[in-house]
């Protein structure tokens, strides 16, 4: 029997990695005659460059400003092609960077993630794929493209920075003098929300809340937004005011289509072209992947479930283990998770829970490769 | 594929009879192609009765006093072979009859049970099957005896009641009006500690302070077994002081030995035999049991380890499903239980797990049966 075991991280626990050598570990423990194949996965979150490293490449760092302009060293990888690079934006402009006192969309900026774009293509990547989750920021990617050389101007010919709070000063879009680098530069953006850039649905009115934004804050991005993408229309004929995704991190989904040809894509697929996970379930009986909660709300985009479809495709079944199983649990299954086992042993609160996540992984694994032999193991007398 | 569905109760928030429906249902609704045989099963404490009903018989009731002679309603059952009586201790000399305030082993009397017992051969048994578990008692049986004719005098030839505070005043014990009724009447006692009546060990020393007994009425409780059962010993010839379970439900155990020639056997094995486990699992490729708690203090006497050590001699492995599981996973597999799932999905306190149990029962139960049915479905190509 060959097992792929392609856990995403289980949130504030236990990373995919991990979670990866715990499940491992755990049915090895419980005596199943299996090949394991590990296989972490990510959908284009914060685990993303760990789990695609983890398959080879190695990780740089770069000094870039953070959302508030401050200096910091961010991390990016270099896979092990030469050529891919990964990057995500939350390392340089992600809302964990701040205090929740500091959250200001109006000020905060992308500018840093542009410069980890820069850093990377400096250090030799051809394709980059950027995962936006996280963002701290509502700037419409106006900052990433800065660094990356996009020139804004206002009605007197003076800079305007890429902020939240700025865009609506913007009279001039320069795309001239972009970083030459770029060209012929792939980006794929990781991006697992449709939403689009303007609008009830759009970046400032779903998204600003959480970074901070009040609700006449919201009205101002928005209103922002919308001039600047106007002017990019109106002047330079680029128009991505209708794109799916350009909500995505404060409209950096839109800044990255706009100003470097950004293709957006599910942060799942692109992981799992990445780890070429096809190709790894030839001869494979059986996936087993994790996450930290599954419920009737996490359908859509998460790993698992991207993993599940896919190996259906190649006749896999796929099962899970998750920290918590909330309700819709025959909703998950019909969403091709065939079965799905809470690793919590009894009564106890969060914290416990997230503190023994990985011990409690593997001890749930060793249970499903003992009955997984058992089952195997009944010899049916006709 | 045919699973027995053998569940103990999880005490306290599902009855073993519901947990059977509830695990059956859950296995129906996987589509695990199984015939499923419901056999609840109990070991010799608070389910046992319903458990032997389930499987064919009528409750009966008497009026009985409780461990403070106040008159109650008590219930026993007559099974469906028209011989067999179960009698439960803790139905007419419970401590679950008592407030708190009301525990008191100096003066409860188990006389209850007794004229349980009575009515039980009243109404026609020829075999009692007797569950000591629970007690509020400490008097060695003593008053249940009385109920079955026994005559206790002090040294002015006045009766003593049969409490555990009363007996150092028995100088004389008269066996000679005991119930006619009692011979040829088999009683079979339903026990699982292996306590002696006296001692560190006994009755008085283990089980009094939980039945309310201070430091000083232990020693008390203590001196009087000794000084009646000593008495029994020298003036009548019978001594069961050093007898294991003599010590059960506060010296019960020594007196249905003693008084009706009670058998002690363990609670599941009695129950077990009843059920016509052994005859139940031809043809049966798994049991499935359940328990409340399952962690490594639980492994002596409890209900699903009997059952999977039977069911091990007969070739048929045994899973369990449990409220909770505590340290010692890898012990309780070795004790037989070939792979155990907690119900729990996530994160909860007792009080929110104790009143889902059923529904959780359930949950876990199509969780099994998936996986069940997928680790069969996999076709290993040589």
């Amino acid at each position: 029997m060959k097992i792929l075991v392609a856990p995403n991280a289980l949130k504030g626990s236990v990373s995919a990695v991990e979670a990866a050598e715990r499940i491992s570990r755990g049915l090895k423990k419980s005596g199943l005659d299996a090949i394991l194949d590990l296989m972490p996965i990510a959908d284009g979150g914060d685990d993303t460059m760990d789990v695609l490293v983890a398959s080879g490449g190695e990780v740089h760092e770069a000094e870039v400003l953070d959302p508030l302009r401050r200096p910091i060293r961010a991390q990016f990888a270099l896979l092990a092609d030469g050529r891919t690079a990964v990057v995500e934006m939350a390392r340089a402009s992600g809302l964990k960077l701040l205090k929740s006192s500091e959250r200001n969309p109006l000020i905060t900026t992308t500018y840093g993630t542009g410069q980890l774009i820069a850093a990377a293509i400096e250090a030799g990547a051809k394709r980059l794929i950027v995962g936006i989750g996280g963002s701290a920021t509502n700037d419409g990617g106006v900052g990433c493209a800065q660094a990356l050389g996009l020139r804004t101007e206002d009605s007197e010919g003076r800079s305007v920075p890429g902020e939240g709070g700025s865009l609506k000063k913007v009279r001039r879009i320069i795309m001239d003098e972009m970083l030459p680098a770029l060209d012929g530069i792939e980006i794929r953006v990781a991006c697992d929300v449709d939403n689009p850039l303007l609008g009830q649905r759009g970046a400032s009115a779903v998204f600003g809340p959480q970074k901070g934004a009040t609700p006449e804050d919201v009205r101002e991005l928005e209103a922002n937004l919308a001039h600047f993408y106007g002017l990019l229309a109106e002047t330079l004929g680029i128009d991505v005011r209708d794109r799916p995704g350009g909500g995505a991190a404060g409209g950096l989904g839109a800044g990255l289509m706009a100003f470097v040809h950004g293709k957006p894509r599910s942060g799942i697929d692109l992981v799992l072209e990445y780890l070429n996970f096809e190709g790894r379930l030839k001869d494979v009986n059986l996936v087993i992947t994790a996450e930290g909660r599954m419920d009737s709300q996490t359908l859509g985009g998460k790993g698992p479930f991207g993993l599940a479809r896919k190996a259906i495709e190649h006749g896999v079944p796929t099962i899970a283990v998750v920290g918590s199983l909330g309700d819709g649990e025959e909703q998950l299954h019909d969403a091709g998770i065939r079965t799905i086992f809470p690793i919590i042993p009894g009564p106890m609160d969060l914290t416990e829970a997230m503190e023994t996540g990985g011990e409690l992984l593997e001890r749930t694994a060793t249970r499903i490769g003992r009955l997984i032999s058992l089952a195997r193991q009944i010899d049916l007398v006709e």
